[in-house]
């Protein structure tokens, strides 16, 4: 309900509900070597996204490692990626600018607060409006004056003792947290069910083949049903399919009976 | 209780709890070039990994791409790599093998059933013993033949269209995902609590001198309310710090009483 008493469905319609969350450009400030971009290039295409914005970029040959690194993504992400400049990037883009070295406190907000790539592939999903994932310059980077004019701060948890990732490995984690945001419909090479687990009188049927077999090798009765126990514990945990289950109880089958034993 | 009525705990002292999970190895079978172990060992020590087993390595010159790649690593975990052979390796650890191409039903069991780096990162806490992550040739990984000597399945999930990662790439996420086996205590450089948020009586000073600036803008009454619910929606999903409220407040104070306002 409103103020005036009148429910809000009547006056403000969700204008933003069935959009879908925009896929986050990428963008690459002052990489000096070319195949740290051929790198994320790749990761790019990996994971779905098709945005690269690079700026003062080194020169990218087609001959050259940025190319040699890139994999599939030679043939869109990297001859479509973007030059463009800072200020550019920060007046039309949701910046997230990705670092290892965060502050602990609110002293300085240069560095702070900051989300991980974990927690901002929570919420991302349920925003719309043109990001941007920067990445810095290998050794150093993105500079104390260009994480201030961005808008969050993104960190990638990792060793206390050694916490600075290389630029490619940096930014392949955050594209791989942040894949459903660009993999069309969450979609990947997997299927969404892994397997289907065998019929529940198939895997009876397992369990009493065992229980026969217990009996044909003279297993000690007292220790019987403890034994069927673990059989069904370990069975139980790993949701064996039908072949599976089928493949068991025929091994089994003849393990108790071995109709080709000699007599 | 066991078969027999008596409580369990008389009889089986839980002889493992107290272990903590052994920290899986590293294994890189056949790698063709010196800088994707450089890379591997650059994310083993970003991730607390340490044990770095390599079967049919390429030449590792202190002076070339390995070492140039390994950050870090090239001071411990490098130089400690110990070079095995597949027997070993299957031999004498559960091997898990990283594929981005596995089977989707159990027709066949050398790429079926698989898990995610994720599913692994919920289910190998809480198992001891050694394990080793194994990681096959760059262009066309571990071969069947491999992989049907391996002990299970790892893939990451990515793009339908290239879900081949780079071998760097690949170890880098799976590490990364892995992290808590291999961080002491689960440590990372980041802090556990982020920030803190401003006290309570301080939000609600907040918001009051908000209340006082709409009256002294003339901000109209019948939507005073209203823009007071934006404004507690807006502060209050962003969990301020004590020290970002008193800021506010301050600047919030100063724009309503415009101390030095020329009258």
């Amino acid at each position: 309900m409103s103020d005036d008493g009148k429910p809000d469905r009547d006056r403000t319609p969700p204008r933003t509900r069935t959009r879908t969350p925009t896929t986050p450009a990428v963008a690459v400030v002052d990489a000096q070597t070319p195949g740290n971009v051929g790198t994320i290039a790749r990761a790019m295409k990996n994971f779905g996204f098709e945005e690269l914005l690079l700026i003062d970029p080194p020169e990218l040959d087609p001959d050259g490692e940025a190319y040699g690194f890139a994999g599939h993504a030679r043939d869109d992400v990297l001859p479509n990626a973007v030059e463009t400049t800072f200020d550019d990037l920060v007046a039309n883009y949701h910046t997230i600018g990705c670092t290892a070295v965060t502050n602990e406190d609110d002293d300085n907000h240069v560095r702070f607060p900051f989300s991980t790539p974990a927690d901002l592939a929570e919420r991302l999903p349920a925003v719309d409006g043109p990001t941007a994932l920067v990445f810095g310059r290998e050794r150093v980077g993105l500079t104390n004056a260009e994480l201030a004019r961005i808008d969050e701060i993104c960190s990638i948890p990792a060793s206390e003792e050694y916490p600075a990732l290389n630029l490619g490995q940096a930014a392949t984690i955050t594209l791989y947290e942040l894949r459903e945001l660009a993999l069309e419909g969450g979609r990947t090479q997997l299927p969404d069910l892994e397997r289907v687990r065998a019929p529940e009188p198939l895997l009876e049927r397992l369990y009493d083949q065992w229980d026969d077999l217990l009996v044909e090798l003279n297993h000690p009765e007292e220790k019987r049903e403890k034994t069927m126990r673990m059989v069904r514990r370990v069975y139980g945990r790993v949701d064996l399919t039908e072949r599976e289950a089928t493949t068991f109880l025929g091994l089994l089958r003849r393990a108790t009976e071995r109709p080709d034993r000699k007599e």
